[in-house]
């Protein structure tokens, strides 16, 4: 990308490399859920942030390597991540590429149920574990940080018409920034979207998003996940160096 | 007090010290409030909270400088504030002082509509506005920060029968701690129970206690008051030394 | 600004429109300072920034409204902030007119002895004292949260040969996000790199910068107000309403 | 133990129960050790926070079940760590069984090299890892959280004569609370004394304590201990409720 300022010179700038990877089975075996996401749940969200002008690519859990091979996440700014039934299929080595990634700068957003999958709970050092039920109540949004970026172009809530509950407490540890709590119709509040950074990478977990429900065509949705990428990409600091160093001054 | 640990010598423990202020206007001049607070809201609170152990005061506004001298807050370890209709009334002289005391590490427990006093506004440097309505909602707190010791003795969440509503966005700093979040049964969600430490001193705002309702005497919301009591006495460490200072090193 | 991403469409971009504004005492009235900084510090901030892009004027103290009448903050995205003798001549309608500017979205950069201006103590709700003696010792600021994005393009470290000593307690609420830790020779640590939100602004505390001394020439300096200019004029949520509001849900 | 307040009735208190964990190598292997810790650093810390009056026991890694059977564990309430040359040689079965008492409320207090234990970097999520180097340099240990609990007894800062120095980056989450910043002779700087909570669980690392130093013995570094033990045995909230929960309002 080549960008001008005024009359001024051209600079370059890297668009942002997105990875969406979904679990990818509730679509094929549930045709409830087929009605809704006929090409998955990672196409859907990759449509509804398309426009943003992400270099977007799709990753999925039946793939060589889930999907992630060193060379796709090495070509990764920021991880998606979708799933739900399969969290123990995702192997082990994987995981602790995504980890070591993450640590080296990548973003990740985490949605909905990936709040159990390997690759969350092993960042957050906690079970993750919450309460639920599929009541299909209505929730709200409420930001609560509004100067934060991930928050632009939302107004002062998103409403969802039907989402799972998700419930307190939320077995994280406290975010480094809540931006957003959710109000559901039964009773229960939910810490639904929080802000981590771990070594050079940022974390943002986000609630909305059961499969049965068409959440993720909606626009206030997406554009929270598009800024969330936006802002997981940001640039960062150097890599640390660790180990044994010599003094910096004489002693 | 003094503490004998098991057949072991006996230790003096101080106990903590409370002032509870209190505007006490509402009691006196609305005879719905009166009926639940013959004696003023600061009471029913010393009342409530006298069980566990402190050396209780109230102070209230009409008194000489507000009830609350130069003595009475030196000798205060936490003060409680509950304050509505006349934060305007509270001389600038009391606010700074309760202010240097605060970060001379005196606690302080701000309730319910003491969101909008002038010490907290000066404490927390924003305007601590947020959304109202008084509709006699049913309120429940959810517990997020189950690991602190202000949610000792509370079970999952505590339910109010009918508070005023309050909204988000609250126009605080984030909360170092958040403890509580409270939803409301008209749709909104507020960040209820909220620690913050300013120099020395730790600072808790609840927001559970509109006048009308019999709240401060709920057994749960006595016990988050008095747990607060406790964590914003806690000790803390030596009085900063400010200014131009000679170096520790040879340079 | 326009910005084309490959062969896509032309985006417009508005640039981001910085204030510096500079007390401007020491270098008309110290020859010493007077060398390091002949048009003062405010020019030599100015240009050393001028490359990233922003539309940069400047203010100073003995301008009419100090330089900061409605117009100007209205039209500033990012203020930056360096004052030392002469805090108490800002008049305070001004300080609560950028006090205002900054719940409502506007960045703020704070530079060295700025800690002691109005308006940094009027956000912060502290004294913002701390220890200082002026030696001429190294300094180095280490980077302790190399995700930020402050932290761009800068090594493990910046170091500065010479530099006013501050040191802890800098009485400020711990920071949301710690950046930058300074070390002296003298035996000091300090906070040196500071980031909060309040409302929808944030605020970037950076220590370096005492007028004796040519730091606002050093490369690494002017990269992390850049950075940090950046930062703050990142996108924020929609302006919150407050007050009475009706229920969203039948009660 | 039994409390009375003033002439008023005796209470009963629950004494802390504290496990002091020693890898316990150095101590019988290098023989400089050896004359510093003749009996184990476990042993130096229990004499050291003896008048503290906690109820003590020891554990060591040759022990079975590396001296924490779920017994052990289910009578402590906090667990000091040290660790150094083995910490692969803890069995996964014991780091899953601490872990899942602190999120239960046990509190955890890692000391020096035990950064790099399996329990603290489970509990992490991150590498934990650092810059060191052994040259008995110089530390001064500064609060810059003076109104922590942990803080107390202690002045503006320790200083230790020699310590193995520790520098940035610290590769852990962002502390909850930072409450030391230790300035090391050489130039570097380190986050000394970083507070967490996990679940129910308390957790605070505390950087001093190279074996080859007599670091256990010193009154500050035991003063530092014995809070954080305090601080992490302080009462929570009560046990999360987790998995599918039936609404509480009609929907």
């Amino acid at each position: 990308m080549r960008v001008r300022i005024g009359s001024g010179p051209l600079f370059e700038m890297k668009p942002v490399s997105v990875t969406i990877w979904n679990e990818f089975i509730h679509e094929r075996t549930d045709p409830q859920v087929a009605r809704i996401y006929p090409h998955g749940i990672h196409s859907a969200i990759a449509a509804g942030i398309g426009p943003y002008g992400f270099r977007i690519r799709t990753a999925t859990l039946e793939q060589p390597e889930n999907g992630l091979s060193p060379e796709v996440l090495e070509q990764t700014d920021v991880l998606i991540w979708w799933g739900h039934l399969a969290h123990e299929q995702v192997s082990d080595e994987v995981v602790d590429r995504i980890h070591a990634r993450v640590l080296q700068g990548m973003g990740l957003v985490v949605l909905h149920s990936g709040h159990r999958s390997k690759i969350f709970q092993k960042l957050m050092g906690t079970t993750c574990d919450l309460k639920w039920r599929t009541a299909g109540e209505r929730e709200r949004l409420w930001v609560v940080a509004p100067s934060h970026p991930i928050a632009e172009g939302i107004g002062e809530y998103i409403e969802l018409p039907h989402e799972e509950t998700y419930g307190e407490f939320f077995d994280i540890p406290a975010p480094e920034e809540l931006v957003f709590i959710g109000w559901f119709q039964g009773g229960e509040v939910f810490r639904s979207g929080c802000a981590f950074s771990r070594g050079l990478g940022k974390i943002f977990y986000f609630q909305p998003g059961h499969e049965e429900y068409p959440i993720y065509y909606n626009r206030d949705v997406l554009r929270v996940i598009a800024n969330a990428v936006r802002w997981a990409a940001a640039p960062h600091g150097a890599l640390p160096v660790f180990g044994n160093v010599p003094p910096l001054e004489n002693v």
